[in-house]
């Protein structure tokens, strides 16, 4: 303590920082008797199972980041009410979610991210597993990339949501960053790196520059080019900073993506509707007859209801009548009239339609 | 929404829910306004580096989980609070720790735990090297086991506790359960487990009674024995279930370990002095005659004056004069006047003494 003046500052502000988590504590405290009697309202009401709502989840979230006043910046404060929800869903019963394992991955993050502390997390070994723990009542929902640039674990997700009756309940971003890394060999003395293909076509700009004459070996997944580069001396690797640090590796150069907004995205999946909050996405699978044009034929309701296409990716049907599928991301919530008049449309013309579901945009 | 009655009980307990939100919004950031005036008295007073305090920090822990009225428990609680004041603190300036990597260990966990999300963790690769990177000052503090019953890496620790300047501003404690994993074959069918030896004794037990025919293959640490039975189809491990996550492997009987307390332990290491909090520990290292009894007669004043110690551990020394050396830990502040007096007197009984840090015990 450097004098007495700050001695006497400091105490008495350490005396309304005090008096200010007493406060924080009791309000704390009666949010979760409040959630627990909207649990008992619910039970009585005979609803069973998760008393998890995505809807007002997400409204919470909105609610305060467009209230906040600083100077936490609002990321923060939807993180701690996040967690706070979290613990308070955990006093009636910890949702229990499954995630494409292992620990340490993105996915993980990305269900941490959604769910919180309170959550009960269990690593699956595979997408399909995932699907199959949610649909079999072993876990109450399930988290799985869908556009995961960097893994390629895509259309295992999107031919699931085809296959299984679970619906989408919600969608979390992160955000994704390369990295340069090796267990200590520096970039000038580097003779390869090991690369996923789509992380190299991401780093693309920055190979050609920093290293032009290193030979790039492709590899299956960021976490194997982490792997290979820890068991060659003379070998890095382009990993992300989760990899590095699960195996140990130096980051010699951080961020090296050519898109600085380079994000992954998950998806939320349960046997639950979700309700508008007013800042939905939908998703929905469908099929047209197949003759050129059809596809745009096909779009024309949502044109003309100015309802924007946030995503469209086409697969190969994988069984008969058509030749295609194609997976839809709009904005707005299927219950909202002008998307529920041309979601409508769509059906009465796709030779297939199955809404994959409809959930509040990510919040953070 | 199952009814009429049950929307209207929900929409009101909705709506309290959200002006309790505001009123914990308005609060939180009055929080984090205080808290960067705390930094601003001590700035103007000319303290630089950290504004972290530990005892304060863990006095606002104590003094919540003290007063929490529930529902919420008190650890929630707590971990909440230290959440916020995470936040708050990086709004000044995050505070940088290294820790004994690769990240997923326990290490993490245990740095996670006690400075929260705002922190910036950096893994390093050894106990040297965090030890190097704070005395560098590279780092603002460092986390190191150091009883750390299953990786065996407490002699290290010890060791540069005697040789670095630095001092331990904190303890962390982390439950350890270990698990019987696999990568999918039944324990009836199992025909090797792959276990570290201190595993190993820790569950004993439970392996005398539910494998009483199964090799044991002892390994170097609990995340190798985890790696072997990934690669072995007939082989199982004990391991965390961290490890487990890490490797993808299933848990077939979790918290098989004989002592369902047993935790590991964690030093903070930093260059700060801490102040008393009311619940504090000290740790020490010092070295007496080498004659019979001499111990004994060393740890008298501390008997004498009814202080407790939580643990005594001799190590042989590496240099000169004296034969081993002993790390002692006790209960209190090496300012409380009890404890002060009884150090003078071990001081000067001793052929070696040195203060290894003096902070508050685990609060959670």
């Amino acid at each position: 303590m450097a004098n007495k003046e700050e001695a006497k500052g400091l105490a008495a502000l350490r005396r309304q920082i005090d008096q200010l988590d007493d406060q924080l504590l009791e309000l704390l405290n009666r949010r979760a008797t409040l959630a627990m009697e909207v649990a008992q309202v619910k039970q009585a009401a005979g609803e069973n199972g998760t008393f998890w709502r995505p809807e007002r989840e997400a409204e919470v979230l909105q609610r305060v980041m467009a209230r906040n006043p600083g100077p936490l910046d609002s990321e923060t404060v939807a993180w701690l009410f996040r967690e706070l929800m979290s613990a308070c869903l955990a006093l009636e019963r910890p949702l229990t979610v499954a995630y494409l394992g292992p620990a340490g991955t993105f996915t993980q993050m990305a269900a941490t991210k959604h769910f919180g502390q309170g959550a009960r997390l269990t690593p699956v070994s595979s997408i399909p597993e995932v699907f199959r723990t949610v649909q079999a009542g072993q876990a109450d929902f399930g988290v799985v990339p869908v556009e995961n640039s960097t893994e390629g674990s895509v259309n295992l997700t999107l031919d699931h949501l085809l296959d299984y009756p679970l619906k989408v309940c919600g969608e979390v971003q992160l955000r994704v960053v390369h990295n340069l890394v090796s267990a200590g060999v520096p970039l000038a003395d580097m003779q390869r790196i090991y690369v996923h293909y789509q992380t190299r076509a991401q780093c693309r700009h920055w190979l050609a520059e920093h290293a032009p004459r290193v030979q790039l070996v492709e590899v299956a997944s960021n976490a194997e080019a982490a792997l290979r580069a820890r068991e060659d001396a003379a070998g890095g690797a382009i990993s992300t900073a989760a990899a590095a640090e699960l195996y140990g590796l130096r980051i010699l150069a951080a961020g090296i993506e050519d898109d600085a907004e380079n994000t992954t995205r998950f998806l939320v999946i349960g046997d639950l509707d979700v309700q508008p909050t007013g800042r939905d996405k939908t998703s929905l699978v469908l099929s047209s007859h197949n003759r050129p044009g059809s596809l745009h034929e096909l779009l024309r309701p949502l044109a003309a209801a100015g309802i924007s296409m946030t995503r469209i990716e086409s697969r190969p049907a994988r069984r008969g009548l058509w030749q295609y599928v194609f997976f839809l991301d709009l904005e707005g919530h299927a219950k909202d009239p002008a998307v529920a008049a041309a979601l409508a449309e769509l059906q009465e013309k796709a030779t297939f339609y199955k809404l994959l579901g409809t959930y509040p945009k990510a919040v953070i």
